[in-house]
């Protein structure tokens, strides 16, 4: 099946906003194993909206139109969806209803430019909003089957996943169930994860199980989009699989599907009733934004600190300056996780240091991290030379710092060498 | 003129990278006065990129193609560019011979398949890539102007600039100079300084002035592009235009071109032989992390904690714990930024206390700020509420610490009414 996708809005087309919407949709199409063939953006404009209907409509058995359904004059959709596949527009009373409705739960009276909003072709197909009043809508164009979204994103998702991944998969013939299930790891690079993989998909002979990372620096998404009869099939074809990636990415795995690495250590914490504090240099507060924010957080994160050099970081928790004499390695880490730890009276410290090299920025700068991780009678602690720029040393200690606290509470080696570092 | 771009590639179009390079290419288009019509995504496809190619050049008068020019396998521009123009793939001895001297820079030996890089359509005008080995070309298909790039964002970036962007002048037959002068404020909604500068382009009656706007929350840009024949008649009319943005937007105006929010803060620290330390709670760690690791932050950045109750902020400060009594107030905010800037040994104390309210992250949620700023012989606080949910309250309450800092290191009011808060 040949899907497209049209983008539509002068925002869009000019680059005022950023895109999000487009790599979302093909991303998920692809995790339900549909691809998109064809991309077009357009500006809020008659005759471009026109013709790439037209085109769309021509070459592809699936298009989807995001944008253009809002209250204001610019938003064309409906009314160049109605010309191009040549039906009039009509009042959708039901929607009209919808809408009402929605503003009088606001306290609010609806203003008279929504009624645009249930203005729908007259073949079309209503695909419901839950969560605002644009509507979706499907019809024929040409040889395709259109459907019309939102551009504000959470409406947006919401019918993807809800109206339309659905009927695309009847149309695509494949009545199966889809699951994806998904690993994060942290330290190996794509290419090293997929030879780590080679061969899983063939643990199920059938096919119906597929493999596909998703990289975003410093973190690594492995993907197994599986499909079957119904999801006891699936989870039976699954299991073999999923056992072998965590038998091969072992301690490298972070998490699993909707697991975060902050999540993911704030929960360790909370199952031993710990707390937490941080000590950071250069990451400069970025290790504490990652976690102290969230609701998960409460009665465990306890204090962060931040300072840019070894003798600042002696003054804020308490050690005697003389403590530094200028050396930077695991033992003095160590003893900054640990007075930092009786400082705060956390159970559990976590210090990220960083020797970032002199110079300007550029691609071979690089920065040493020694960090160490405290707790009352224990401590461990781990060197490493991350190199690439400042700002990729900064999020690789972010990151190996967290991951090291993970590995800590889980009994995990805290050492194990990463593709991201040097000898 | 009307312009088309094409950006090329099976990671762009799965949504396995996100496409950062159209808008940036678009907005620099729209920066000197030039507009793009009509975007088209495609795969590493040879039928897709040929009709990709054929269509634009049947529609539009310049073309700008992104992506396709690696020495692998699957790229694929410069082979589809010769079969859509017509003509041969000829090898351009000058490029080779330059990246053969890339590589040797290097100490390397140019691997055999990078040769690729150097077959060109026989037609093709070169277009110089100082920092890469994939060089830019030019050519015509159908009616346009085909201008072939590099994914690779800073090539292109430079590429755009340097080559691509003065052809496109002179093709449009704007012979003229451009400038673009930009204004960043925060405080103030798109729509609200919109209707302050009503008027103002008309300062410059031949309309070479434009008004335009980028808002990424909680900052936002306003732009003011100019023409002219030479920088001089740019200046010219510019001046004019430029002082009564200046009078309108006031004490909003956080800095102008290249400054940003956390420069300017620094630079005015640095100018008084200041120090300073931050104390964050629900920011967790976000207003440290927009400066400490900054290299012009070296010598003024002292220090900055995080914690996450007003009990944990007294004891991280040496502040007596009943000195809260519970209460959320901007004289409590005063103490902690006054026993900061102390315990710090620094000049100046930033303090920035949130009061979220209780529950689930929804939109209406909204938080209270206290903040207060302190030197040895001053202190100026300031009360805030702003709602949106979690992370906007969060973005909205690093912003308004960091410029209300900005503020009194400027000697302008710490308070003045904001558009993001509420009454």
């Amino acid at each position: 099946m040949r899907i497209e996708i049209i983008c539509t809005g002068d925002e869009v087309l000019t680059g005022k906003i950023v895109n999000t919407n487009f790599g979302y949709m093909s991303q998920k199409l692809e995790d339900v194993g549909l691809s998109v063939q064809w991309e077009t953006t357009v500006g809020d404009d008659r005759e471009s909206l026109l013709l790439a209907f037209q085109l769309a409509g021509a070459r592809a058995d699936a298009v989807i139109v995001n944008g253009g359904l809002g209250p204001t004059v610019d938003d064309l959709s409906q009314e160049i969806a109605a010309q191009a596949a040549g039906v009039e527009l009509v009042l959708h009373e039901e929607w009209l209803r919808r809408m009402e409705e929605f503003f009088h739960r606001r306290s609010r009276v609806m203003p008279p430019n929504n009624r645009k909003q249930a203005m729908l072709p007259a073949t079309a197909e209503l695909l419901d909003n839950p969560v605002g009043t644009a509507c979706g809508f499907a019809l024929d164009i040409g040889k395709a089957r259109f459907f019309f979204t939102p551009g504000v994103p959470r409406e947006l998702r919401r019918m993807l996943e809800e109206q339309i991944i659905p009927r695309l998969l009847a149309r695509s013939g494949e009545q199966t169930a889809i699951f994806l299930k998904r690993f994060h790891s942290y330290g190996l690079g794509e290419s090293h994860v997929d030879s780590l993989l080679t061969g899983v998909e063939e643990l199920v002979p059938d096919g119906s199980v597929k493999l596909g990372f998703r990289a975003h620096y410093p973190q690594l998404e492995t993907k197994l989009a599986a499909r079957g009869v119904d999801m006891d099939d699936i989870r039976r074809k699954l299991e073999p699989v999923e056992r072998e990636v965590r038998k091969r990415l072992g301690n490298f795995i972070l998490g699993e599907d909707e697991q975060t690495l902050e999540g993911v250590v704030l929960g360790a914490l909370a199952g031993r009733h710990g707390s937490l504090c941080l000590v950071e240099t250069f990451t400069s507060g970025q290790i504490a934004a990652r976690l102290a924010h969230l609701p998960s957080a409460a009665g465990i994160f306890r204090r962060g600190v931040v300072a840019p050099t070894l003798d600042e970081v002696w003054g804020t928790v308490g050690l005697p300056k003389d403590a530094s004499a200028g050396a930077f390695t695991v033992e003095i880490a160590e003893a900054v996780a640990e007075a930092a730890r009786r400082q705060a009276g956390a159970t559990h410290a976590l210090a990220v240091l960083v020797d970032l090299d002199e110079g300007a920025d550029r691609i071979d700068l690089g920065g040493t991290i020694c960090l160490a991780i405290a707790t009352a009678d224990k401590v461990a602690s781990r060197r490493s030379r991350i190199v690439g720029g400042r700002e990729w040393v900064r999020l690789g200690a972010v990151e190996l710092g967290l991951d090291c606290l993970r590995r800590f509470l889980q009994d995990l080696p805290v050492y194990e060498r990463i593709d991201f570092e040097r000898a």
